[in-house]
């Protein structure tokens, strides 16, 4: 089991970054175990993770913000800490189509995403029983055209009594309010199941047949404001032909739709995210 | 040498059209090799594209339509023949960006292509060298906002003289006017640098970087009149990173555009291209 | 409900093959609905594929044979038809990894195989609760050094009992025996997790790391006397860096078993794949 | 036009590394471009690769090599540096097939690799024109059973006199002597048709034909004394079908010979290549 901490950096870019959080780790003893950095030349942006051993390391958790703070405040940085110890807390929420939800839960199962789920929130009864056989509390959340303030407030009160980290939209069809995409900023996961910016919207694998595309598509996002406009952390595509109708087309989109989805939650629980100019970097 | 005819045949689905194709085929002593159909259930249309050897066969290029007339009549069909006796004359319009016609002057000189050009037409003098290496005449069209068409009209001249078939756009940075396309249905192949339908228009390399997306693609496709919007033939797409700059795609696109155009290229010249709905069938 | 047959052909490539066949089905008023066809030069061999609608033809499951014959044998055909009222029966063997038998269960569920699913059969008893979820019988079959033959012989059993018409190695790490093999030609599909012919045999991401090579595999084949070296159903591959580690191989490698097995099975349910010459052709 | 020094590291991994090369680059105002590192683990070892602007720091290239030598020396480093302002000299060799060539010409002349191309060498006059139309000196020498040390002592002769620093084989069908082999240590870079290590060897294509493979590749390699085993630099593949024949399998390689080769001889040019381990870790 790794014992490490990450921290994701971002600030204006200037020399001297990289050897001012060098030598602060190396004066703690810290054994660098990965570090990759960026810069955005346009934006003058400097982006940066290291992850390092936490054993033999002089730095605890709970000092290091007071350690770390004559660094961060001298190059103006943005800065996160996190640390295997604490594995984040996912809520899954998903509507009648099962097969990101069974895809997530046999991974979480076989211990490919290092995270806690200590809940699932579905509009409908459908997937009740895969999340009691994955042993994962399941909650019934009804959502109509009348009550979705009251439903959203439901959610909200669970995901606060649950402490819940990060929130997957596992083909979750119901566009959620401003409201809650305000309080869970970048911690929203959405599949969207074509290759945005194409086919923005409701039903894109029939508008890609009818476009008749070559390949369709899915895309993992944060979810922002604005539908499907939200900065896209992976997509990946597969090719189709004229043989293929529409269903042919939908069974298809979800093998693409699994493991675009899976790659976002991973990387987003290992801490390899790091959102600016409504992009993503992610750190591999 | 391949001394072959290919039969493309649109019509509406009904029984017993294999059949009597395949009888007429047999009657004539037609060696058939290669056969492929396709039906579309929804708009309930028949699809096929025959290919057979002219050795052996009593069946002559000439005397096709007369033989074939009571069963085209009888199936009400849409049909083109064509035949490796006769190539496809192709004239390419480039302007200053040279990759896609210098790699399809690479396969038609290795033979990959098996078709005429006898011009390229070009708005600017930079790929006079490149054509005359690879022993093409090179016709220079200056094209401004004032004399759009008269350039037209020395274009049409030449594609007239020279009895044109196919037109290939190889990154030609003119769009063509509503006239232009009208006379050519079918026949003119366009390349544009993103996956359709995202990123109609310019610059789809620029907002490909502005949007943060995780691939970019390149589509080849028959011109109509609504810009981008034509039945489209291939596609494909290629991962970028973080870390690549709207010069690293460019550089990236180059390689897709080059193969995506060429494949486009290469279909319609072996007669593999059926049309309808605004859909390509590319039979393989 | 689809309720159609399909008639999988092999013969000596002819003439008049296809308008026979073609005449055959219209005569009994069968409205084809697919059909593909292959001829391979080389080998003077002819190959095809077509369905029909059951709706509406006067041909009878049971009576085709009799009625097929006279153009069966003027042509010395090997054909075997299927049909959609008679769903094939697979078994799944599986030892201790539960990615390829979970995906293959969910789908399953889905309607995306259109199989029985009789039973399972482990040399574990790690995925007996996963079969239990899903509803299909368990058998927990030992097998060590002494008592393959018994072991085998209890399979037989159940195959037999089941009438198992394809027996899927969903990650089963047992080598079958030359009499197991020969039991069920054609009808035993493995998946194997590197793009053979590279490393064939044990531990082939280990030795995919060792080699350093930029892309993994997986490959879905029937299984045959010689290891690893049947007809080739299906391959895929995903591309990885130096950052990854055998683990991570393991991890990606997932993936592409899980949908490069599921694809193979498919397609042998939807009668779409014929043999020869250690060869599969796989008619889409 | 960048005028950038980049310097790669190799030695065992232990704390202060980073902060030693980066306190190193700081203190000589050394504005880092980009730096990426990679630590192995099981070997216990430490790369690097960091780029920096030589405008603006004190760092001179002939400087360095003093300057840098405690650093160096306390951990035991490996280390080159190399700089924008010095390009490498680059000979490509080729035999018959000129794709790769003709591919690697236009990329130069398009600015995409940043070398020179001081001559090419062939055992035959075919690509002559094209080497003369790129304005590159095109040398002959025959190659045959009797005089391959001839032939070798006058490419030799050549290299030393062109100071050439790296040698493309773009599809050069000449087996290398041990003693050609050994010295250009990683500095000789082979284009092999397969994904190695399948179809080691002549005729891969042939053979992979013969195996029923779904798919094709291609293999750009640093060359060492075995044949096809050395260090794997990119590799790529494309989906064949049952259609395709074997002259279909060739052209489609090219496709991916052209772009597979491009992308090794782009990465060594810009230093983004390490070897250890008989593997590559390419840095982007």
């Amino acid at each position: 089991m790794k014992n490490t901490a990450t921290l994701l950096i971002t600030c204006p870019d200037q020399k001297g970054l990289v050897a001012a959080i060098a030598d602060f780790l190396y004066r703690h003893d810290a054994n660098i175990l990965h570090a990759d950095q960026h810069q955005d030349a346009e934006n003058n942006l400097f982006l940066m993770r290291v992850e390092w051993d936490l054993e033999g390391s002089t730095l605890s958790l709970d000092g290091f913000a007071e350690e770390f703070a004559p660094i961060a405040s001298r190059f103006d940085m943005n800065w996160q800490l996190k640390s295997t110890q604490k594995r984040p807390r996912v809520a899954i929420m998903v509507s009648q189509y099962d097969h990101c939800l069974a895809d997530l839960l046999h991974r979480h199962q076989s211990g490919e995403l290092n995270c806690e789920i200590p809940l699932i929130i579905s509009n409908h009864r459908h997937t009740e029983k895969l999340a009691e056989f994955y042993g994962i509390p399941f909650h019934y959340i009804e959502v109509n055209k009348d009550n979705k303030p009251e439903a959203e407030a439901q959610q909200f009160a669970l995901f606060d009594r649950h402490e819940i980290d990060l929130i997957v939209l596992a083909r979750y069809m119901q566009i959620l309010s401003p409201d809650f995409v305000k309080r869970y900023p970048q911690r929203i996961i959405n599949i969207h199941h074509s290759f945005l910016p194409a086919f923005i919207g409701a039903r894109p694998y029939h508008r890609a047949f009818e476009r008749g595309v070559k390949l369709i598509g899915a895309t993992s996002h944060y979810v922002t404001e604005v539908l499907d406009e939200g900065p896209i952390i992976e997509q990946d595509i597969t090719r189709i032909s004229h043989r293929e109708q529409v269903d042919d087309l939908i069974q298809k989109g979800r093998d693409l739709e699994r493991v675009v989805l899976s790659r976002a939650v991973r990387w987003h629980i290992e801490n390899r995210i790091l959102v600016y100019a409504n992009k993503t970097v992610v750190f591999d």
